[in-house]
C-alpha cells in the first residue's frame, strides 16, 4: 500500500508516519519509484505500536527506540524482562527524582534512609535488589517525604502486596513462544501501567464511599 | 528567611523558587524592602510540595495549580477525592488517548467495545461508573489493543484486584482530620503511583524468575 493508505489504516497522519520512518522507528517501504514506496501489514503494525508507546504509554521517542531495540533482539523470557526494564528505566514517566542524592548528606558514603528502606523492602519480599529499581524507589520515597507526605510502612506494605498481585498476573499472561512473550511483557506492562492507575482511582472512590457510609458517586466538582 | 535561605532549605534553585512565586504556586513573602521579601516555614513546605508534584509525580504546572486549588479548599473526605481526581484527570501522565473516539466508527452513537468493557468491569466490581474514569480506561484498553497487545480478561481481572488492594490501603492510610486527609489522599496517590509501578517491576522480576526456575537476578543487558 502507499503511505496515504498506511496512514488511513493506522489512523496516524502521513506527516507523523514520515517522521517515524525518518527517525528509523518504522522501516522504510520498498521503493517503487523515485517518489513512492510501498508498505505492507508489518509497517502498519509497527506504526500502531510506535503510536501506542509514545502516546498512551507516554514514552519519549528515545525510549520508544530502546524498547523497539529490545523487541527486535529475542532472548529468554527472564533476560528479556531485565533488558526491557533497564531500557525503560532510563526514561519512563514517574521515574522519581533521578538526580536526588542517594547518600546521606550528613555522612557521605553512607546510604540514606530511603535507600536503606527500599533495600529492606526488597529483601523482605524476596525481590532481587536491582540497583536501578532500588535507586528509583528510594527517589520516589524521598520525594514523598520531602513533600511532607511520607509513605507509612503499612501503606507501603499494602502497595507492595498489590504490586505482587499485579506482577503475578503479568507473568501469567505471558504466552509460551519467546517472541510473543517479549512483546507481551514489555508492551503489556507499559500499556497497562496507566490501566492499573486508573483502576486504583475507581477502587479508591468505592473504598472511600464505603468508609464514609456515603453513596459511591462523589459529588460533582 | 530570605529567598536564598529558602532555596538552601528546600534544595530548590533560587530561579525556580522565583518562578513558582511568579506563577502563583507559592505565595509571595512579606515585603521587607523594595528588593527583599521574607519567607517562613509555610513557604518552604509549599516549595517542596510543588517540586514533588512537578518532578516526582510528573504533573504539568497547570495540573499542579489544580491540585493546590483543591488542597486550599477543604471538603469532606469523599468529596475531596472526587474533586482531586477530576482535577488530576485533566492532565495526569498515562492518561491514555484522550482524543480517541469512544464511539464505534461503524455505528455512530453506539459505544465502542472498549467503553462497554470498561463500564462492565466497573459494574461487576461495584465501582461508580465515573464518566471520566470510564473514558480514560476505555482509551487505555483501546490503545493496547491497537498496538496488538490486547489486555486479556484474566489479566485485567488480576490488575483490577491489585488496584482494589492498593485502594483499600490508600483509604486506610488517610488520617481522621479533614485537612490532613485531603493532603494524604491527593498527594499520597500522586506520589505513590510511581512507587506502585516500580514495585510492580521488582515483583515481575521475582515472579518471572520463579517461573523460569532461574536465579532471581536478571542478566545484565
Amino acid at each position: 500500500m502507499r503511505i496515504s493508505e498506511l496512514s488511513r489504516t493506522t489512523g496516524v497522519p502521513v506527516a507523523t508516519v514520515k517522521y517515524y520512518v525518518r527517525e528509523g522507528l518504522v522501516p522504510r517501504g520498498d521503493v517503487t519509484s523515485r517518489t513512492q514506496a510501498s508498505y505492507g501489514p508489518q509497517h502498519a503494525a509497527r506504526v500502531r505500536l510506535v503510536r501506542a508507546l509514545s502516546e498512551s504509554a507516554g514514552l519519549s521517542l528515545a525510549a520508544v527506540r530502546e524498547v523497539l531495540a529490545v523487541l527486535d533482539e529475542p532472548r529468554s523470557r527472564h533476560d528479556l524482562l531485565g533488558a526491557a526494564q533497564h531500557a525503560l528505566l532510563l526514561d519512563e514517566s514517574g521515574a522519581g527524582a533521578p538526580d536526588a542524592d542517594a547518600q546521606d548528606p550528613a555522612s557521605p558514603g553512607v546510604e540514606d534512609e530511603a535507600t536503606r528502606r527500599a533495600r529492606r523492602l526488597a529483601a523482605d519480599r524476596g525481590w532481587y535488589e536491582d540497583p536501578l529499581l532500588v535507586h528509583r524507589l528510594a527517589g520516589q520515597l524521598r520525594a514523598a517525604a520531602a513533600a511532607d507526605v511520607p509513605v507509612a510502612d503499612e501503606h507501603l506494605a499494602v502497595l507492595a502486596s498489590a504490586a505482587e498481585e499485579a506482577a503475578a498476573g503479568d507473568v501469567a499472561s505471558v504466552p509460551g513462544e519467546p517472541s510473543e512473550a517479549l512483546r507481551q511483557v514489555v508492551l503489556g506492562t507499559l500499556l497497562t501501567d496507566p490501566v492499573l492507575l486508573t483502576m486504583r482511582r475507581f477502587a479508591q472512590q468505592r473504598a472511600s464511599a464505603a468508609g464514609d457510609g456515603a453513596d459511591a458517586a462523589p459529588r460533582a466538582v
